[in-house]
């Protein structure tokens, strides 16, 4: 599988469907109100491990072949697509090998576990990391499920604004956070497929704004120093990843920490729903009134609510 | 309207559906298995104004009489039902009057004025909450619309568990929190009628357990001094819940203050969505292991989450 098209993702949907939640799909008349938009937001906080990752995991580990099967699978991740690749390996009693830098919080870690991975610890940086899980793959000749640059999960990605369009089908403006680009790619695929007019926007904190800036000036930057407590967007784009943006992709929309936070907080108060700050950057931005290259305003947006594992204890509206 | 029965229960249903959500039934099987039972939660804190009081307003005010509508309707509430009366009002143009304690907190104040309703401010007591309403009801006729102690109120709640059997036929075992018992009366009724095998269970917080002592005992209490955090559930039993309560209920669960707010942990981490204190009762009862009369393992159990509104800034779980 080494495309993205329509076609593949409605294969990628039919291949995972009896492992995921179709998740629902939210509004709230206030809302909107406040926002001057009719705004849908497809709840993948609610899918399997709590993200939208569970479609991505699923669809490369029902996709691998038996004898990469026999071998396991490895990534990196220390977020939610190492608890989804654990999952997902669980559900064909693959072995997972999940690479996780020494200062990942409990919680995760104990997340990966609790799904039957094995955990190996490197330091926490990009070069130990890549390293790590090189060592693995020609030491134990794992088979890597990259979080992102990988198509068996931007297909896997996909189908959530696939299931979004088919409950609203009328919608003018799709949305997906930035980080790596699995997802936005994967969203603009399936939506540009199913209704070549919509528009297909990215929301990206400011503080990570190298999608952003690879989007406009045409180069992948690679060496960019991220600053944002969005901690799911801290990637760059991949070389995958980044000509299917770059085909697909109407516009890339900057929400500031500030409205990152805010438009969190409105989620939880009027939505009644949990999700992360990396969630948020969809509605940061049309908070911020950041509209690039077009206006929100009256428009029928659909915005894919990424995930929803939250430290309780550490609210970003809490000092 | 002066009776609470399977029909009447479904006729409130057709007359408020065009204004309320069908609220969505959400299920963790994480959360199932650390408990030993499957859950399926009917979320109202996803309903209009964020609580299931919406349904017994909007059904109150929908049955008014054309005299009626033009005097008015009054009551007394600084919590959902305010703020459900004021909405239930607005949709049909009628004067609504919420007589609100001096000491409320101002979001409640402004949810009410939001919706379009009067507010009048009496001392934070009892006696001074029910002179003022009397004076209102005298002086200009309004219309008492009570918070439980009123058939159409208490129909209009049953609509809740209604719905949920129609999403979940075969439930063992239906809870939802007692505070003033609109809402267990209603249930009650309605799933009895549904489903005449089924056990219908309250959840009550130790700390104001007037309803699990007047169900056992057989006396109504109205002398109760709550202390609990379910700011929702310190009310006495009314005269007109109390008999619905003692013909249909099977039983009453008592939370402790510590499982009350762990089961609103759980609620939020685990099935990813924002609920009061005053929804948690029930999980609370079935975390305790207080399974009163019967056993809720491996049973299949209906949870009316109750509502949603929070102070963000303020969570029972930190300090």
């Amino acid at each position: 599988m080494n495309e993205l098209t329509l076609e593949t993702i409605r294969a990628a949907h039919a291949r995972i469907k009896p492992y995921i939640h179709r998740t629902p799909v939210l509004s709230s008349s206030i809302l909107n109100r406040k926002v001057g938009a009719e705004l849908f937001f497809k709840c993948e906080n609610m899918q399997k491990v709590g993200a939208f990752k569970a479609r991505g995991a699923c669809n490369a580990v029902m996709s691998l072949t038996d004898e990469q099967m026999k071998r396991g699978v490895v990534t990196h991740s220390s977020g939610n697509h190492g608890a989804a690749l654990a999952w997902a390996s669980g559900l064909r009693g693959v072995k997972a090998t999940i690479v996780v830098p020494e200062n990942a919080p409990r919680p995760k870690k104990f997340a990966i576990e609790a799904y039957g991975a094995r955990i190996v610890y490197c330091a926490a940086n990009v070069a130990a990391r890549e390293a790590a899980v090189d060592k693995l793959i020609a030491e134990e000749e794992l088979e890597l499920v990259h979080p992102f640059n990988d198509y068996r999960v931007m297909n896997g990605q996909g189908t959530a604004a696939m299931e979004l369009l088919e409950e609203v089908p009328d919608l003018d403006i799709v949305m997906s956070p930035l980080g790596g680009g699995g997802l936005l790619s994967g969203t603009s695929v399936a939506a540009k497929g199913i209704k070549p007019g919509i528009k297909v926007v990215g929301g990206e904190p400011a503080g990570a704004d190298d999608g952003f800036r690879s989007y406009y000036s045409g180069v992948r930057i690679t060496d960019a120093v991220p600053n944002t407590i969005c901690d799911g967007l801290r990637t760059g784009l991949g070389d995958k990843t980044f000509p299917m943006i770059q085909q697909n992709v109407d516009g890339i929309a900057l929400a500031s920490e500030e409205n990152v936070v805010k438009a969190m907080r409105m989620t939880w108060e009027l939505l009644k729903i949990v999700c992360e700050t990396s969630c948020c950057p969809p509605l940061g931005a049309i908070l911020e009134g950041n509209l690039d290259k077009y206006d929100f305003k009256g428009k029928r947006v659909g915005i894919i609510l990424t995930g929803g594992n939250v430290d309780m204890d550490k609210l970003p509206w809490q000092n």
